[in-house]
């Protein structure tokens, strides 16, 4: 019995109330000049009274060691085992951009590229397209069909955009056109399996014309396709916990994750401020709402480490309002570390606090990486992090007699 | 390789010896008045000084926020995983009256029920009968058989009793006959798969001479059943780690889980200076002792702070006569927390300290639950204690050369 037929074997619906915050990359690494953290440096009230009222720990959202991706730290967080539950490339940039992925969609990372007179590619992103024309020209390829299967383009950012077949009877496996060097041909969507021959049919049709399309463009004369993927039927949080669940998030990709799992997303303004003030409003609605904070995440990636600790000022600020809604559980961690010191995720442990009232209180009394190691729940798996949740909301029932 | 296996491949027999003392139930949460737990509060110099001398960690018997039965949380104190030797509900009945089950018996958990003139349930209960009623009216329905099945019915309490089916060709898959509702009649005990057919139509036999016996009885003139379940066949101690093994338990249920796993029960008085008084006396007859301690477990259930202050205490004074017995290892710790202020078992991590020559000591010097939160064996699950108390008391062999 896996960990999470054992939850669906034991959860209960109840009336108790958890709210789960995400503060975005908030985990770092100490500033050389301070010897102190993002989180150290920070002026953090109440993070501080969450973390003395509650206990704490630290957490490896995927595994030690290893960095996570958005997609995989959150799924942790939501008690999906990230190794089990992946999502293809494809499906990722759909979910980036909030497309709305059906069961039996496929979606492919598409790159747009040149090619010289001969056919062979000379600049793999197009120098790096503008935004706009990208879509512009998504807009000349998007709304065709072969074979009954619908073909959609959408833009993503830069030379990315995301190519969906929609229709029965495809597979997934697919070379990638992609040869990853200069001076050749973009190789062909061979089907690498009996089941996606339809796949690789359409697709080359697909190409055809789409080569048609684009010859007279400049610099972005044709493209490459990879990441051919599928969305993965995660099973919904009601169907695996019993709770009715809503996301208050601003960027497409975490609110593609949360529906996803089944989540309802809800409308909220951009500001953190603005995402507190929709929890409040809900709040009577669901039994499980996920907060998500993104500026702590974006300053880290920018390696901007004063930004990083304004950021985390500003989340602390307006997170009295969610500690005075009294939810019977609070959680404030994060999805992975993004230190301001190597401006990109790490693969560093998360801290985590959690605050119920038979909680069984540690020793902490501010919210750090360092201050937490001494917490009570010591180190674990994101993917556990569910079972407190649920434990300490009273949602769980006794394993065995 | 699973642990089990692992440890079934390095263990080997030594004249060491093991005692593992569980305290039921002992972890607990702080007094809302002094802010300090049962542990806290109790003055135990001899469990302090086993702290002190040995190294201390805090331990999850099933998982992460898992509450544990009894049966799970002792399983993987014997080193079985809990989620995968699972012991169904009649079985576990049949362990709590210490019914000696034989690997092909099927037990069923039996309720005695109220019907009404026309055959329908007006209580699931039958008024939470007295268990001496229960005790004549299993003794009248008691010894038949049917196809060369012996149906044995036993009374366990209140309104519930284990019917036990002995013999060949029988399987557990069969519907429960409580419709979980009133005003309905209750349902067959439907075969749910080909090896069960045989096990319904005994049961079947069996409830229509039922009937007759009890029609003029009040309120008990009919019974309800669920929970069809074969005790798992564990691998005995000395298969599964060449321990010669004894426990020393009062009550049922402990004795039939240790006799699961092919433990030698000990007689014993009641008290638990009795107990103590038993393990001394086989202690040169066996390298592993189970030793378990009830009273905790039953003062946290009441919701009794000061009482389960008090049977620590007791318990802590009976333990210097084991601590001078001078085991090669020495472990104490618990099944699962049960704190007063829950009244309840719960997911909270029990402590555990182990005392050995080489148990490379650690800083802690009182025995408690935040004590043990800075300890060397740090935080991990319960099955794999059996791998310490063998290493320490060096029973496994090195692994690979």
């Amino acid at each position: 019995m896996d960990n999470q037929e054992l939850l669906a074997l034991l959860a209960k619906s109840t009336p108790s109330k958890i709210i789960l915050c995400v503060l975005d990359g908030v985990g770092g690494l100490p500033h050389p000049d301070s010897g102190k953290s993002e989180l150290e440096t920070a002026n953090t009230p109440n993070l501080d009274k969450i973390a003395k009222d509650g206990v704490c720990g630290l957490m490896d959202t995927v595994d030690i060691g290893i960095t996570p991706g958005s997609a995989p730290g959150h799924l942790g967080l939501f008690g999906y085992d990230p190794l089990k539950w992946t999502i293809g490339r494809g499906a990722l940039e759909a979910l980036g951009i909030d497309f709305p992925l059906k069961d039996s969609d496929i979606a492919i990372r598409g790159n747009f590229c040149t090619l010289d007179a001969k056919g062979n590619i000379t600049d793999r992103r197009a120098g790096r397209l503008l935004t706009e024309i990208n879509a512009k020209l998504c807009s000349k390829l998007t709304d065709r069909e072969y074979e009954g299967i619908k073909v959609i383009v959408s833009p993503v950012k830069d030379h990315r955009f995301v190519i969906v077949l929609r229709g029965l009877g495809l597979g997934a496996n697919i070379a990638e056109t992609d040869p990853q060097i200069l001076n050749v041909c973009p190789l062909a969507p061979k089907a690498l399996d009996e089941t996606s021959r339809k796949t690789a049919r359409v697709l080359l049709s697909f190409l055809n014309d789409a080569k048609d399309i684009l010859k007279d463009q400049s610099p972005a004369n044709f493209f490459l396709m990879r990441g051919y993927a599928m969305m993965p039927h995660l099973p919904s949080m009601e169907e695996a916990y019993k709770l009715k669940s809503a996301a208050v998030a601003c960027y497409p990709m975490y609110c593609g994750l949360a529906k996803a799992a089944g989540m309802t997303v809800i409308n909220t303004g951009k500001t953190y401020a603005e995402q507190v003030a929709a929890v409040k409003q809900i709040y009577n609605d669901y039994d499980f709402i996920f907060l998500h904070a993104k500026a702590t995440d974006a300053c880290g990636e920018d390696g901007d480490f004063n930004a990083k600790v304004k950021a985390i000022e500003e989340i602390d600020s307006a997170l009295s309002d969610i500690v005075n809604l009294n939810p019977d559980v609070l959680v404030v961690t994060a999805d992975h570390s993004t230190p301001a010191a190597m401006a990109a995720h790490s693969w560093h442990a998360v801290p985590v606090a959690l605050k119920a009232k038979y909680c069984r209180q540690d020793e902490v009394k501010t919210f750090s990486e360092k201050a937490f190691l001494s917490g009570g729940l010591g180190r674990f798996k994101a993917k556990k992090l569910m079972n407190l949740m649920l434990a300490n909301a009273f949602k769980l029932n006794k394993f065995g007699a």
